[in-house]
């Protein structure tokens, strides 16, 4: 059985990273980008987006070796969306310095044809009402997954709750779901997410993993403890990348299908911020992503058999 | 087979605290009741404490009545310790308001002679030296557990480190594995820490669960996403309580059973915050707590088998 493909509608960029091990200009990224390299591990990607005229062709080369089909990144006269940032000493938070949207403000999905009947659709952190353009020219996905962010959730309200109402799984940060639902427990907080239309919701949480909240409870992925976390930039796009991925390759979207994606894509997001920008990822073997749920498995690992107290 | 006894040497309190659901007075805390209500679920526990002229003898039968023997509880001339904290609005933060040490302040625990072939040890947070003299005290125990807070890490480092030196297993905070290692990331924090003494650690994250290092790697174990989260206080003490509970049920400290033991404790910590102070881990069934992990492992379940890629 082959895998199903994957739309992914987002950003590409380039980022300019100030971490703790150094300054890395012009590093290639983008919520699309990072998706797509972490998805075409598992199945083909067909990628919409737009980049400037100064972005460079071996990246989408690179991409394209991998699978993931371009023919929906418009190369616009301009500029390359730009985004600088700064990460703490210890990574555990970041400031924006600069965001130019140069060629990326005037951008307006449009799915190439041969795109539009994609089963599974991942709509990368963009204007919501940019998301719900794209599903408007898509015809009845299986799966449809959204990502959003605080300044949506600030400034875009109407927006971003007509886009929760066509979405399936949403994919957000412990940080965004509090401020949707006004809520800090985090158990009401999903609840109350869930009330606004995704039928799914995947709380990601950093360093402490992710939690899925659906109609068949809760469930928890958590996050391996790496000694060695050099640039978290992307984590989350790959998160997302990882988990279509792993549901197109299986060709399944039921609820136990995705507690096993939500592990492979810890995998990915873990993967990803071993090394600056989306390098790791890019050359990332299946073996090594097997390796890697080895040890998540062993991380989880307390000798199955009946439960203590049974 | 019967469980094994476990001494529990720590505080008995007054807590008086401030909840966004109210202020109540003189409730009855400190680490060895909350341990000793949480690992009577599993095993007798001989415990070791001071209390004033004002502790309610009611509290010392109803932890008789569940199985903590309260020969090593010394009943001093004056007031009991007393702790008046208040917590955050989203019970995320707390700052303690008073400390009275009253009678603790000249506590020096003496275990009485049929304490002392004790083959479980859990030394609550008390100060570090005192932590020593439990260990001059006793022969050769299995197991030993301790936990420590930040104000022996910054102010009585040379007795932390004897102390360290001498346990088994330490079982402290997240930010107290970083002020005592040093570091940030957490797996490297760990690996400083497993240097300075225990040759297990377990890292207590609250409502982001716990991790275990020791030999055999990483473990982790979530915190269930309650909705109805009442009062913190006490949580990691009855972790503790639950954890030497199930280990002493067992007759088991091998690096499996300790696996097991911290999902014990993560539910038993989970009953904990339902009430204010120890009232629900007082009542507490075994039937609730094999409910409660039914819970958890569901929580982690993603339907068994092969890994997602094998």
């Amino acid at each position: 059985m082959s895998s199903l493909p994957i739309l992914i509608v987002g950003s590409m960029a380039f980022d300019d990273l100030e971490l703790p091990t150094g300054s890395f200009k012009d590093v290639v990224g983008g919520s699309a980008t990072y998706g797509a390299y972490a998805a075409t591990s598992f199945a083909p990607v067909r990628l919409v987006a737009v980049v400037g005229d100064d972005f460079p062709a071996a990246e989408l080369s690179s991409l394209g070796a991998r699978g993931a089909d371009a023919a929906g990144v418009e190369r616009a006269k301009g500029k390359t969306f730009r985004w600088a940032g700064r990460y703490s000493q210890n990574l555990s938070s970041r400031e924006t310095l600069d965001t130019q949207l140069n060629v990326f403000a005037d951008f307006s999905p449009k799915i190439p044809a041969e795109f539009q009947d994609s089963p599974l659709v991942l709509l990368g952190n963009i204007h919501p009402a940019l998301q719900v353009r794209v599903l408007d020219q898509v015809s009845r996905p299986k799966l449809v997954v959204a990502d959003t962010m605080n300044f949506w959730i600030e400034g875009e309200p109407a927006a971003l709750a007509a886009m929760m109402k066509r979405v399936d799984l949403l994919v957000i940060n412990e940080e965004e779901v509090r401020q949707l639902s006004g809520e800090h427990n985090i158990a009401r907080a999903a609840a109350g997410v869930l009330k606004m239309g995704p039928k799914q919701l995947i709380v990601k949480r950093g360093e402490y993993g992710a939690l899925l909240f659906d109609a068949s409870g809760a469930f928890f992925a958590p996050a391996y403890p790496l000694e060695d976390v050099v640039d978290p930039t992307g984590a989350g796009d790959s998160f997302a990348g990882g988990l279509l991925g792993y549901l197109a390759e299986k060709g399944d979207v039921s609820p136990l299908a995705l507690r096993k994606a939500i592990m492979v894509a810890s995998a990915c997001a873990s993967f990803c911020v071993e090394a600056v920008g989306p390098a790791r990822l890019a050359g990332l073997r299946r073996d090594e992503i097997a390796t890697r749920l080895d040890a998540f498995r062993k991380l989880q690992d307390f000798g199955g058999g009946p439960l203590p107290l049974r």
